[in-house]
């Protein structure tokens, strides 16, 4: 294992510190906590939440800060957070009108977040929540009832911390996140796979000219290793497992999210952001928001994923574009 | 070679189409040319133009945009653009007021730059320039004579871009050029090699156990290899560098910068982040800027580059600051 860290056991606390450090104009660490929390000042909003097991930066702490997240709880590395750190996560979030939690859809996290959930209750903080299933690449998996959740969960975070931040309540907050869930839709690939540090060694292992498709976050087997085929190729799969998902209709605008899974340099995600762009250009699909970089990563895994939204309201296309002040939208 | 993309050869091309896709709200391409330009108005202001070789994506046509750059020259992957392409460049900035060319230190940019200005002289448009050679690590390397430039150059886009921005004449972006760069260090260290496309394996390979201090950004060689250390160990060796280098005095103000040169997780920078933090708390040094991320990369290279600003002026830090509308900063 080649990595930048001291022991290996030491990497969250290690790296929630440095990241305080780098953006601490931003964010604060909840004191003994696990939990990054943003420095805005409380003005009686919905608080949002998320979080997750670590190794996806700049998931979910990147993502805290005016107009975003309010707080985000960072379990040990692909591990669900625990019940009381995400408690102390929703206290620090509450300004007195809720917390909202988004929710990748993973067995641990939910059980977790959920009986975090009862235990606020019970101190008189009222909390609702989204789970987020988009990634479209298998039905089930480790870890998983149902579809995993990935890099959508930002699209998610972005257009619910434009929500609250303009004040909608609770409820209004949850009827747009069961709105915006099930109109993003993600599948990924993989060149290589994740090492934990705490393991040592990659959690799978690719032949030198092979890849995977549907691999997920964590490294949950996909649907299908192949011989490496040129960008092209890789973009018309997933542009089409994507399309068929979707059924588009004349008329639709549709938001686009190339997230490189750690170790995948911009210059491949630019030469697949080429050729999904000409995919939808021949399918007349009209793409009105593009992002592109590493936000929900892998660790080190090489690989990318594609992400669509579908603009059904243009309210959610004004919420993404709103400006933010956080470390890494 | 595992990579996404298509043709080794059309990497550059495809790349640029794919960064205007994506970006196409702050920037165009020149049409013919490898060359990205902001969309922002034309309003009789200096022109700020960049490049150098690809493969250091998102520099430097990440940082085009309203508060930085007018344009930015790609060439082929690690290597110079050409003349012609660079006065392309100019004649595309230029509003009127001059148009000043921030140069890396490398024998074939400075060449190639001071062609392109004396073309652009020749029809009528004033141009002056400055050469970053932050890169402490060795004196003359590989491509260069005299010190490299390297991942702060990306602060000296910031800094004269807010200088143009707020209507500087091209002799006072001239003049404050020459007062930052040499207030600007770096120095790095390399995991693995970077593979460009065309050749189709690494430019240098070091053992699964090893790691070397002062790479440069093309793979030019270092100052001293060995067995991998924990990021405490590396980070003192690079702060120590810097530090002799700078020769710190009290009531001095620093701004760090921490780039990851194209494969390394965030999980790794943040880890280095906190142990760099340690050091200069110990040493009292007053940081009052910090930046962290993917800014000046090597294609897929491991390894990260450290870089400190003496913030010898406030302005320094207001411009660092200020915002921008690019794709990456």
């Amino acid at each position: 294992m080649k990595k930048i860290i001291n022991q290996p056991e030491h990497v969250v606390n290690e790296m929630l510190q440095g990241l305080v450090f780098m953006h601490g104009n931003l964010v604060d660490r909840l004191d003994g906590y696990d939990v990054i929390v943003r420095k805005a000042e409380k003005r009686g909003k919905v608080g949002l939440i998320s979080g997750g097991g670590s190794g996806h930066e700049p998931s979910h702490a990147g993502f805290v800060g005016k107009g975003m997240l309010s707080a985000a709880v960072c379990g040990a590395v692909f591990t669900s957070p625990t019940p009381d750190q995400i408690l102390e996560a929703i206290k620090a979030a509450d300004e007195g009108a809720g917390v909202f939690m988004v929710i990748k859809n993973y067995s641990g996290d939910i059980m977790n977040f959920e009986m975090a959930q009862e235990l606020a209750e019970m101190e008189g903080i009222e909390v609702a929540s989204v789970v987020v299933d988009d990634d479209i690449a298998v039905e089930n998996s480790l870890y998983t009832q149902g579809r995993r959740g990935v890099a959508g969960t930002i699209l998610v975070h972005k257009i619910l911390g434009h929500a609250a931040e303009t004040g909608k309540s609770l409820a209004e907050i949850k009827a747009l996140a069961d709105k915006i869930v099930p109109q993003i839709k993600t599948i990924g690939l993989a060149l290589s796979g994740a090492t934990v540090p705490e393991v040592g060694k990659p959690g799978f292992v690719l032949e030198e000219d092979e890849f995977e498709y549907g691999v997920g976050i964590h490294g949950e087997p996909g649907y299908k290793k192949e011989t490496l085929q040129p960008s092209k190729i890789l973009a018309q799969e997933l542009v089409s497992k994507l399309l068929q998902d979707f059924e588009p209709q004349a008329n639709e605008s549709y938001g686009v999210l190339i997230n490189g899974l750690g170790a995948t340099p911009l210059m491949e995600q630019y030469v697949f952001a080429n050729d999904v762009a000409q995919l939808l250009a021949d399918k007349q699909i009209k793409v009105a928001y593009h992002k592109i970089g590493n936000y929900m990563t892998s660790i080190d895994m090489a690989g990318l994923s594609l992400t669509f939204i579908k603009l059904a309201d243009s309210s959610w296309l004004e919420a993404l574009v709103a400006p933010v002040e956080t470390p890494a939208w």
